[in-house]
């Protein structure tokens, strides 16, 4: 990207859309059913070119917090209660530099694979130190976005898709200066995690840190290992646990860096 | 901002919030009676670390597609039907140089004032050619957003706020490059623009010609008449008219451009 103002996407930067599209097709993570479900993304018709609405179109929405692309906001679990809301993230968290580590091979051998410190170890050791940003989670698993039952690969032992260890949680909220962490799966945590100490450990630690959760994204194997930026456009819900969000990446291409 | 990775909202670029937060407070565009209104925006509490989500908590969101901050697609208005729809926007026009043109003093003088085809050709000797980006419409108008009744300043007459004639509305539509106009309204046209011939002609020409409107911007004062970047990052709703948007702007620091 080069300087001066001439802009939009040319200047030797794609835009890449991150985001999946938002229908009642849209995968939702079921809860057990003494919970509250997350309700389905709804669109209600309203006016259509008729006499409810003269020349225009326009409709309602119902939906839940955290359906489709999504942010976790930290007060969506009890550990981030006092972080904030998703109104309250600063503009300059939005807009951040982006790494990937890619787990595609290994969770098509193992829906259940974990990440692990040692993963991420290794990546800093190739790749430098984890930025002040996103960590994004390639797994492949948005091949399965568009069928809820194989999106969430569950049986009578629950959901199967990949996730991170209790530690690896732990380590990237207390030892990283990421900001968040970007997953392909319906949420952050493993199908599993229901299961693991603490249950649903990338939420108890992720967000009890202040950080973000980001899910459902698309297109990761589109972006470079480090060097792209990416901008998280979830809708700033005034007391929101969450929100769709638009996520689009900024990626260089020429060789050039993009901030 | 220089090339390179290091990235963030650092790198002399700052990013700036032109989004009005979401709540149930969010000022909403009446229609007439016969017509189907614009649902306001409400948040539903679902579960709040009690039993209903046990350690989460999570909100349902019922909402209009035209409410706060939002983005007109193209098909939101009749002439504009086969121009797609909010998901259908091309992700390299999500980011975009914008510019603003400044008529505070003006609106102030006369909240029914209209831009006209003059003052922006005034505008481009002065400045140079509209850009393939956003035309900002900067009216001070935010300054009422907090208060509905301010804000659509309504008497029998119907609304008083600022907007565009019928003759700039068309030229912005086909004789410019540019993708959309940005106001701080609640709609892209004027108050009285029930009036006009044609009715609504930002909505008839721009949405008409594949272009898109975005409203309820604030912070316009803190943006340069050139030189800064748009992020308008709408929901990716199958089928949806527009939708609430997040808007962010790039704008450089230390006389550095964006793009």
């Amino acid at each position: 990207m080069s300087s001066g103002s001439s802009g939009g996407s040319s200047g030797g930067v794609e835009v890449l859309d991150l985001t999946a599209p938002l229908s009642s097709a849209t995968p939702v993570l079921p809860l057990p059913d003494h919970m509250a479900p997350i309700p389905r993304f709804e669109l209600e018709e309203l006016a259509r070119y008729d006499h409810r609405g003269e020349t225009s179109f326009q409709n309602g929405i119902h939906t839940g917090e955290h359906v489709g692309t999504h942010l976790d906001a930290p007060c969506h679990w009890i550990t981030g209660a006092e972080h904030g809301d998703v109104s309250q993230i600063p503009p300059s968290r939005l807009v951040a530099p982006a790494v990937v580590i890619d787990r595609t091979a290994e969770v098509a051998a193992d829906p259940d694979y974990l990440l692990d410190v040692s993963d991420l170890q290794e990546w800093e050791r190739e790749h430098g130190p984890l930025p002040a940003g996103w960590l994004l989670y390639r797994t492949g698993w948005s091949a399965h976005s568009g069928d809820q039952a194989s999106f969430l690969n569950a049986d009578d032992e629950g959901p199967h898709t990949p996730g991170v260890t209790p530690e690896c949680a732990q380590w990237l909220s207390e030892e990283t200066p990421i900001i968040g962490l970007g997953v392909e799966t319906v949420g952050t945590d493993a199908g599993q995690a229901f299961r693991f100490d603490p249950e649903f450990p990338v939420h108890s630690h992720l967000l009890g840190a202040g950080k973000y959760g980001l899910t459902q994204l698309q297109q990761l194997d589109r972006l470079p290992t480090a060097g792209s930026v990416l901008i998280v456009a979830p809708l700033p819900i005034v007391g929101g646990s969450g929100s769709p969000a638009r996520v689009l990446a900024l990626v260089p291409s020429r060789e050039k860096g993009v901030l």
